[in-house]
């Protein structure tokens, strides 16, 4: 049966992968290096995928003897049926493995960012809300549910999850990241590849890298950055997700890095990537960015010079097309102008990749599980449930000062505002319907999103919900975003941010209608970047943020409102007082910070963590277990936290670096360690962080992280402002360097103490 | 005589320093390294420099016995007659000789941006002013006669030029900077130089480097930046000044780069500076900045480890008192901790530099020649005329659409807005009036400054000037900055914009007046930074801007205003449609300039190189000698200029790079030369550009600028937007690394053509 060794599944991967690759012709090879995109040149009208199968520019007779290595997006351009679409897919897969002469398929791809990107599938909050929850546990888990769902109709990689540390909330790209701090990004991101990673998909991190820092916030802006920031602030998460969640795909940024492109950066893509992390899996470009180096970057003058140049720095897959790789690299390699090793290099990952996926087995399924199945739920009741639960524990209670909140059951209650009836503000950019429906306004969004009037009105069976302030006890004011793409929304892949004043007229609407009550005013943001609150400073009952929460988004934001969710969410993002002066996170070093250097006071409205409950809590008894540790080692820091009040909730305990005296300028805190505690009334539990020294690791030139023996604090804090107890450690012994095998994570135990 | 070589002025400078410093002890060299600041600490107070002679904190008596390295600001603090200050001066030198043993005086150091930065001193237009004249040898003149006040009072150095290109125009001190172009900054920065190295004065290039492009454009902020940007846009003003205008003394900046404060920056400080570029003056301190490496970038732990960091790093001097490189520095030398080389490392650069000065000489004269004066005339008639001719040649006239300029002879005019009789918007940060002043309001400013309105009714003796629009034909909105320090102001240092609203509420003036009349309303500009002016698109019959023009800046402004003066300023900084958006200047790549990449159009209002004249150009007969050159060759460029108008004016004729395919991400254009052509009506000229391949030179990697062969486009353009011809030229032969020695200027001839 096993006429070769690569179709042999008792070898090892490696030695199938090259057998493979040494039976193949160029052509052969190269055609592992692209794909091709169903339907993409439909452009607007509704197709099915699969149908047109795709563009007219490419002639499947002549590519697919040669084979396929990557299916784009098979079901992303418009609605089809899951079924249906599980169906044409593995269709599709069996003619591609039918006209080659080793019977391979290709490897399916497709978004997956808030979920499966496909119509009627489950939409999760966006990326901002995991990291508001704080709760990497729970957000594997609703990457290892979509990924079950992709794999379930034949899908092998997702295109997520964008690792990228917010450098600037007026990019549009904001409402995909985590969050402006490194640590709390490779933390969510790495549980969310571990998640999808469990279920066999092959998660991809992207955008490597640097693309959130570029210039003005502009999306494909040229990025200003040294080699220090790029390792302290923008490639942790990469390493992370690396190391710790088995990431299997790369894709690089469309940006330049202080001038070279990422797509032709070989220090990053080989030198970095391949040879100090040892990463073995796959590159692949985001789309049409090997393109973007002739047409956009003009660092080539032809696509077989792109070809040429984002090979030999590593990319090995063109996405979505073969413009590149196709014939122009065919050409390049058959002159002389490029090496064929770095065709085999590339390939070999491919094979590597796809064999490890079990597509060079003799009996690889072309039909998934659910191909031959009548109906596929993409929605099922249990991803409902964890939409909600990520979508509730991802609200950030801001201000409550008025003391408006939980809302009375029985209140006369004024829900205004563009979102009060809206969908739209539910969603980011990266969802099926504003992504794909975007060009479509007509579609329905395929799964059922309650608003949040229908949502409180659900919660609330005994008050009176009105649109008009002037009866109403109170006034609930729905701000927020809509997403979409290229500058089709307020928000999203090309909606940058002139500035961070509420948009659509939206601060106007708010200074209108605090003009004209005297009620309580809440006011309730669903937005996918945070906005200049401070204007209205003082003058709000309540302040509840929630960054696009996804199909059940309105319940979630109606119970915090009622008081049936106590709220946990911790900001991600630094809400600024004023529109102006960006770029600004809390990562800043000291100088310029204080005194009256700048007129500009960029001192945030709410910082960095924070967030409230409808409970209290009280952190006692913070300590180390030493005064001291090396270099090399760790020590216990604990707190204690008591829940004060009367209802149960969850505090999020977090722990911050500050290193007063250190080689370079480093910023005055940095996050490196949290947990969330979930306390009954009365009830107290003592953390256990334990915090190795490598934490404190910080580069001092290129290439080189150190940990210095000296002091450094600890700082136990509700937000990075707001730090309850400290501790000073002093790390003794040689300075160290540490590498890619450094402690990453901050291990956390919570022991609920007896009574 | 000549008991010893270094007082023997026949011996050459090094062999004369090195025989002086081999003859002091520790405690003599250090106090070369630092100096005291007369008055300093008297704080808000009205007191007359070196009348206090020293803070109360410095003992005179200890410390003059060891010599004196600086004498910082001896004019700067108060209001003082010239002639007053100058014989204060020379007695405390006579004071400072007699003391040491070996009879030598302070080097004496003053500020002089905008002029000699001393009571009753000419105030000359601000430096981005000096940027829109594009007039070099005007600059050079200026700044000749500058040094010469200065030296006729006993100065010896001057803490200018500004050679920090604006990277993001919200930064409060672009009213010091000249441009957003590092081309214009240097050849400007370069002509300044001469001009005040050309008197004798030491000029102090400053602030080396990477200040203006802090993050947030905030003062003190921390830079993001790669060796690459840096070593193409922010180095070259430092390179050309060193290598053409021969600059004896450079200032470090205040800010980080990539982490590393600027003053403990070996790299810069030394490797590049004094390894690669040969420099051997004196690198002194930023005011305090040896502190913050303290204080406030936290690198050290305390004064005698901040004096370790800087002297090792190759900051010579502290300014503007001892802090560090006094008793703290003494006692890190005694300990061992600081090896006494990096002290005699110092001091023999500062020796040098008094042994040129001729302060080592036997006769050096403490007195300096006004120092006998009974008055001292800082401000006579040809000063401040070359004031004048720096601010008419530097107001730009960027919009006449509605034909309202010249105005009428005897018209009715209205003169409206803050600054139609207000003399603060003709001043920036740097001069006396208002670096001092602003913590004395009441102050005079000491010299005659006659505002717009004044000017205006000189000029137009046949007009009805008004302040009501209601019966005018006309009317002028005078609107601009209040320049100030540390936050005190809307422009200068600290003062930082959060967004380029026009600051104060003017831009609600500006609406309100637009709203209110119906006459044609001429927008006058007197600003530190450009302000967005999108929203008045079209609704203004005419826009002037001019930035802090000075003392004659009244009569210049009213001169282009009644057309007296034909405007020939153009733009040195891009002028923005929209408030938001920033940083964004003419130097961007071309990803993410087109297309809908972002909703964000950064394309400006007013490009960088704009301006518009009373009479009309026409461009002919463009081209080069030849097609081709080789990469280490010249090609004459050739473009000719008629005046086709009616009047007599300037035209400036720019020359753009533009690279089609480079090796990194490159400027779609950047400016490579200049030229300024005067002509009567009908007459024409032929403007000759010499361009040398090296123009076209990019780094490739850090330390690695090369000339690639290849086929470049020169656009002879009227701004960076509006080219009016283009010509290709070919490089020939190999690619070649251009080093320091490259040509770095492009020169132009304006041969007059006979009709």
């Amino acid at each position: 049966m096993h006429h070769h060794p690569w179709q042999d599944t008792s070898r090892p991967v490696e030695e199938r992968a090259a057998d493979l690759l040494s039976r193949m012709t160029l052509e052969e090879k190269l055609a592992q290096l692209s794909s091709v995109w169903p339907g993409s040149e439909s452009d607007g009208e509704d197709v099915a995928p699969l149908q047109h199968e795709v563009s007219e520019t490419v002639d499947l007779d002549a590519l697919l003897p040669h084979g396929l290595g990557q299916l784009t997006r098979p079901f992303g351009t418009a609605p089809v049926e899951p079924a249906e679409g599980a169906r044409a897919l593995a269709a599709f897969q069996t003619k591609v493995a039918a006209a080659n002469r080793f019977d391979i398929p290709a490897l399916a791809h497709e978004e997956c960012l808030t979920g499966f990107t496909a119509w009627q599938a489950t939409v999760f909050p966006t990326p901002l809300a995991w990291g508001a929850t704080f709760d990497p546990a729970l957000v594997r888990e609703m990457a290892a549910a979509i990924g079950d769902s992709m794999r379930s109709v034949g899908i092998h990689q997702g295109l997520s999850p964008v690792l990228d540390v917010v450098r600037d909330p007026r990019w549009g790209r904001t409402e995909e990241s985590i969050g402006e701090d490194p640590y709390l990004v490779a933390t969510v991101a790495t549980a969310y590849v571990a998640g999808l990673e469990s279920t066999g998909i092959v998660s991809t991190l992207k955008h490597f890298a640097g693309y959130s820092a570029s210039r003005g916030a502009r999306n494909h802006g040229p990025v200003s950055i040294g080699p220090r920031e790029l390792a302290d602030v923008i490639l942790p998460p990469f390493e992370m997700a690396l190391r710790e969640g088995g990431a299997r795909s790369v894709m690089h940024a469309y940006n330049d890095l202080d001038g070279v492109p990422a797509a032709a950066h070989t220090e990053l893509l080989t030198d970095l990537l391949r040879e100090e992390w040892g990463f073995d899996g796959t590159v692949v470009s985001d789309y049409f960015g090997v393109s973007f180096l002739e047409m956009a970057h003009r660092v080539a003058d032809s696509p077989a010079r792109a070809a040429a140049l984002a090979l030999a720095a590593g990319v090995d897959v063109e996405l979505p097309g073969l413009r590149c790789y196709g014939e122009p690299l065919l050409k390049a390699v058959r002159s002389g102008e490029v090496p064929e090793e770095l065709v085999d290099r590339a390939a070999l990952r491919v094979l590597r990749q796809k064999c490890e996926l079990g597509l060079l087995d003799p009996d690889w399924s072309a039909a998934p599980p659910a191909a031959s199945a009548d109906t596929v739920d993409l929605d099922p009741p249990a991803m409902r449930a964890l939409a909600r639960r990520v979508a509730e524990e991802s609200v950030v209670l801001l201000d409550n000062s008025g003391g408006a909140l939980p809302l009375h059951p029985t209140a006369r209650i004024a829900v205004v505002g563009p979102y009060a009836q809206e969908q739209a503000a539910m969603l980011g950019c990266y969802t099926f319907p504003r992504h794909v429906g975007v060009e479509h306004p007509e579609l329905p969004v395929g799964v059922e999103i309650p608003t949040l009037l229908d949502s409180l009105g659900a919660e609330l069976p005994g008050a009176v919900l009105t649109d008009s302030p002037a009866d109403a006890d109170i006034v609930i004011a729905a701000l927020g975003d809509r997403s979409g793409l290229f500058g089709r929304g307020t928000s999203g892949e090309g909606c940058d941010a002139a500035d961070l004043t509420l948009p659509d007229g939206q601060a106007a609407f708010l200074d209108a209608l605090l003009e004209s009550t005297d009620k309580p005013v809440v006011l309730v943001l669903l937005t996918g970047r945070p906005y200049a609150l401070g204007r209205w400073e003082g003058r709000l009952a309540a302040v509840v943020q929630a960054f696009f929460p996804g199909e059940e988004g309105g319940p979630a934001v109606a119970g915090v409102l009622t008081g049936r969710v106590n709220p946990s969410g911790r900001l991600p993002v630094s809400v600024p007082r004023g529109t102006g002066g960006q770029p600004w996170t809390y990562l800043v070093p000291p100088l310029g910070l204080k005194g009256d250097a700048s007129n500009i006071d960029p001192t945030p409205l709410y910082p960095f963590g924070h967030g409230l409950s409808y409970t209290s809590f009280e952190w006692e008894a913070a300590g180390a277990g030493a005064d001291a540790l090396p270099t090399d080692g760790s020590a216990e820091v604990r707190v204690t936290v008591r829940n004060t009040g009367e209802r149960a909730g969850t505090e999020v305990v977090q722990l911050y670096l500050h290193d007063p005296v250190a080689r370079v300028a480093r910023p005055v805190v940095q996050l490196v360690g949290y947990t969330r505690v979930t306390l009954e009334p009365g009830q107290a539990a003592e953390v256990v962080f334990d915090f190795h020294a490598d934490l404190a690791s910080y580069t001092v030139r290129p290439g080189q992280r150190i940990v210095e023996p000296g002091t450094v604090e600890l700082r136990l804090a509700a937000s990075s402002a707001d730090t309850r107890h400290t501790v000073p450690l002093t790390l003794t012994g040689p300075e160290r360097t540490v590498g890619f095998d450094r402690r990453m994570t901050c291990g956390a135990e919570v022991r609920v103490l007896q009574p």
